[in-house]
């Protein structure tokens, strides 16, 4: 008899943008009149760069002629995409990488989700909270955690909140973790890390034995150039951490789907017997075993992010979301409300006026104003009387939702 | 500290195909001059078809402006793709399906690997050997097995001998598996299952409550009308089987990425304590966190794999395979060869000559006549003294290969 895995019965009720499309799409239906304003789910809204677009149609256009034709390729990503990420997201900023160190992939979500699979299940996890969910989710499903409380926290994880009291900065945990998942620029609280809070993570890590998960997924919304990107520029973070990079936010890739995970060579995981392993090649095994590359098109694309043409199109594009998120922190500030991020991510966090609960404001504002935001507490309950807004949306939209929420 | 899943390290040297590719590497290092010629890894040749290339091209302009572009798609894929899957791969065999029972993916790889995920570690697999290693690995690391034994056999899993003395077609295993795997058009060794062998296999799953994995990649090189090309031609299926599909093999998608995986909603599995649950929720779970879709320039390409110009171009490609399949087969017979397979599958599958073994072969055709095919041993040990050699070369290789094979 084929038993399921009874790990997925532990997981709330749902992920939280199915959960947010649904109350939307049951607005929608009864007033289909209303025009609705989309700031929830962290989706861009430019078009494609045209460096991008060029180098997509001329790549699809070589595959169609039988000298041009690529079947398999690396499974790991094509030289040409990893050589311009080392060049242009890394020696720039002073760190030295090896191809063999940079695994290309079809989105950060695959890579955060997957990851876990190379580590035993008796890791103890660590995240803050709020959280991406799918870091949470994952290890639910793979076995790490009990049951949920009545807040929505897993039994055997440890939770680290980021509220207001501190800053949105968590503290080391009390209980020792052994896989530690960072996001910075934050999502969902818009956060950065300083170069001195990294380094205390870092030496935290090296200290216990545990591994960083980096998420660095919004890195190019940085504009304050002490701000680190990669926690590699932290001395000693090579030992102790994997980054996680996508283009899905900085080259607006989100439905084409490319991303990639460093894992430097130093980095190792152990046995029980205490046995050090490479885990870049522990991951190697299990991207060439259960992945087969990304589209050569794609890949194509990419790396026209990185070009002459594609670098100046891609700044003002991250520019133009800057300005969206500047509009809706002064905004709203303007309103009244306490606002936290969008100076260097994409992301505001905004405080639930009156004290009212993340989904009663999602709610108000859905139906008396029609914009759609994401409840703090979608991820996790420290985010409870937080909202999160997206600057990724249209110039003309933004300035409605702002004239909208006014009138709440 | 972070320990490793110590799964990993019960798996053999390496997966099959970066082996050979050492092999290859080596001897091209050393041999400069020699031309190689490539008939191993089933990796197609032929350029994507004019239909194809058109729709990704198309796809690619309207992301480039503010009025195309999509962004996040839906994870299971547009419903353009499914409502074309649907009809041109299933309405036409008399099976009725709905588009909530299809997810689209990147690859059948990647679903293939991915898919055990849902199932309790606790499932007995059984696979047929030789066998595609990615369905005994990706269980290996999930860590349903023991140790492999001298021959590679892993213990805790059923392994069901394809012979030549039962014509390639698996027995029902002694012992009482939940989980099947099966692929047909058969890779490695070519052959295809009748609708009564087919039939017996889907009333054997239901009268043991197991479950088949389908793997259905090549079914678009059956020539024959009366073999089945999906199992939900046999009645009853749906209640015990999932499907694989791919484009990569079709449509000479494997540099474009591109499947799908067939989940009917009458299909459960059980909780230990015995309570049905739909495995096509489940996986929708598994999919929609931890997988972002498929880039929406491909699915377009799919999509035209099905329109009225795609369909005859991508007829002349399977036909030119298939002629190529034909060349092998009936060259290497007439060398005195004994053949199997190429006449409803892409593969042929040869027994060495000589009694001498897979990669003593191997390692002879590459060193006499620079001719690189599969050695069946990499596919389990009831491969050894077989050979897989692949029709998805150039016409021009192909006519080479026989000829020069001719020399040994």
């Amino acid at each position: 008899m084929a038993t399921i895995n009874e790990n997925y019965l532990k997981l709330k009720a749902g992920y939280l943008f199915p959960e947010i499309g649904r109350r939307v799409k049951s607005y929608a239906d009864k007033n289909p009149l209303q025009k609705i304003i989309r700031l929830g789910i962290g989706d861009v809204t430019q078009p494609l760069a045209p460096a991008i677009v060029e180098a997509m149609v001329k790549a699809t256009q070589e595959m169609g002629i039988s000298q041009g034709f690529r079947g398999y390729g690396p499974e790991q990503g094509y030289d040409f995409l990893l050589q311009a990420i080392l060049d242009h997201d890394y020696k720039n900023r002073g760190v030295q990488l090896s191809t063999e160190e940079i695994f290309v992939s079809d989105g950060s979500k695959c890579d955060c989700g997957n990851i876990q699979e190379i580590f035993s299940l008796e890791n103890k996890i660590a995240v803050v909270d709020p959280v991406y969910p799918v870091y949470v989710d994952t290890n639910v499903m793979a076995g790490r955690s009990g049951a949920p409380d009545e807040s929505g926290r897993y039994s055997g994880f440890i939770y680290m909140p980021a509220e207001e009291s501190n800053g949105f900065e968590p503290d080391f945990p009390k209980e020792t973790p052994d896989l530690i998942y960072l996001c910075y620029p934050n999502n969902p609280t818009g956060t950065v890390a300083t170069k001195e809070r990294l380094a205390e993570w870092v030496l935290y890590a090296s200290k216990i034995g545990a591994l960083v998960l980096y998420d660095s997924a919004y890195e190019s919304f940085i504009q304050n150039p002490s701000i680190p990107k990669s926690i590699y520029e932290i001395p000693g973070a090579k030992e102790v951490a994997m980054e996680f990079r996508s283009f899905s936010k900085t080259a607006g890739f989100t439905g084409i789907r490319c991303a990639y995970l460093v894992i430097p060579k130093e980095l190792k995981g152990k046995t029980k017997s205490g046995e050090a392993i490479s885990l870049n090649q522990l991951w190697n095994r299990r991207h060439t075993t259960k992945f087969n590359g990304v589209s050569y098109v794609t890949q194509r694309g990419a790396e026209a992010v990185f070009s002459k043409e594609g670098k100046p199109q891609i700044a003002q594009q991250i520019q133009y979301y800057m300005e969206n998120a500047a509009l809706i922190r002064d905004g709203l500030k303007k309103q009244g409300y306490t606002v936290y991020g969008g100076e260097n991510a994409p992301y505001i966090w905004l405080k639930t006026p009156k004290g009212s609960s993340s989904w009663e404001f999602f709610d108000e504002l859905l139906h008396k104003v029609q914009v759609v935001g994401t409840p703090g507490s979608g991820f996790g309950p420290a985010g409870e009387g937080f909202f999160r807004l997206s600057a990724f949306g249209k110039r003309e939209d933004v300035q409605e939702a702002i004239l909208r929420i006014q009138k709440i």
